[in-house]
């Protein structure tokens, strides 16, 4: 079964989503997949993800705008990390929306440990037929 | 300042909700305790949360509707619970609706260690000027 990016911004992704083409569980994994290795890799490269209205609540601090949240992202303190995904679990959230909820680990570099945490996207979808994140939270599960 | 409680279902919330007016994080509050207090006493009792669109996964498992989801919980192999919440985060989720992302532990009667879990809901207003749960995702965080 092909499954087609919906986060690709090169254009190439020539069959417009509709909501009743629409598989959440797709969108959810091809969103994953690419939001979390664009963060281990380029965390600038998120602000596409975003759009003004986004919002990012960060270990209880609310952000908005894409501007301001990949600076907030930019600015936290490690260089290299790297995403391990847990679980995802998704659900149509109502008006062609998607609910995605994650679960994994996230190493920095030079720490023994890998912190735990969960991470919950509403994606929107966009008139090009690709999708935006309008709602991110994220929380540090502490052992 | 007084908080209005949004899940009474008696009818004595005589000011109706509007997006207008609608504190994200007074819901965020007035769900969580009625939800949990609600799970904890009489998991039954959570019947009138959900309606027949609302969404449900538990560790993984999709279930759809108000009734088979209350069937779900209260059929989970234990009796008695507690839960306690270590953090509530909550956004505006566009069209009126607000997510709330909670992560707590679960005390089940007769185990020596706490749960600890991740949950999202996103609830959506009513016409009666109080809200229900659309989408709600459960995961236990294991150690």
């Amino acid at each position: 079964i092909p499954v087609s990016v919906p986060f690709s911004v090169d254009g190439s992704n020539s069959d417009k989503q509709n909501e009743k083409s629409m598989d959440p569980d797709a969108v959810a994994k091809a969103f994953v997949d690419h939001y979390y290795s664009t963060f281990d890799a380029n965390r600038a490269g998120l602000a596409n993800l975003y759009q003004e209205r986004s919002m990012l609540t960060f270990e209880g601090q609310k952000i908005q705008g894409s501007q301001s949240i990949v600076a907030k992202l930019t600015s936290l303190p490690f260089q290299q990390c790297k995403h391990n995904i847990t679980t995802v679990d998704c659900q149509p959230s109502g008006a062609g929306g998607v609910l995605v909820f994650v679960s994994g680990t996230l190493q920095l570099a030079g720490e023994q440990h890998a912190l735990k945490f969960s991470q919950m996207f509403h994606l929107m979808p966009t008139p090009q037929g690709s999708f935006y994140v309008l709602n991110d939270i994220f929380r540090l599960n502490y052992a």
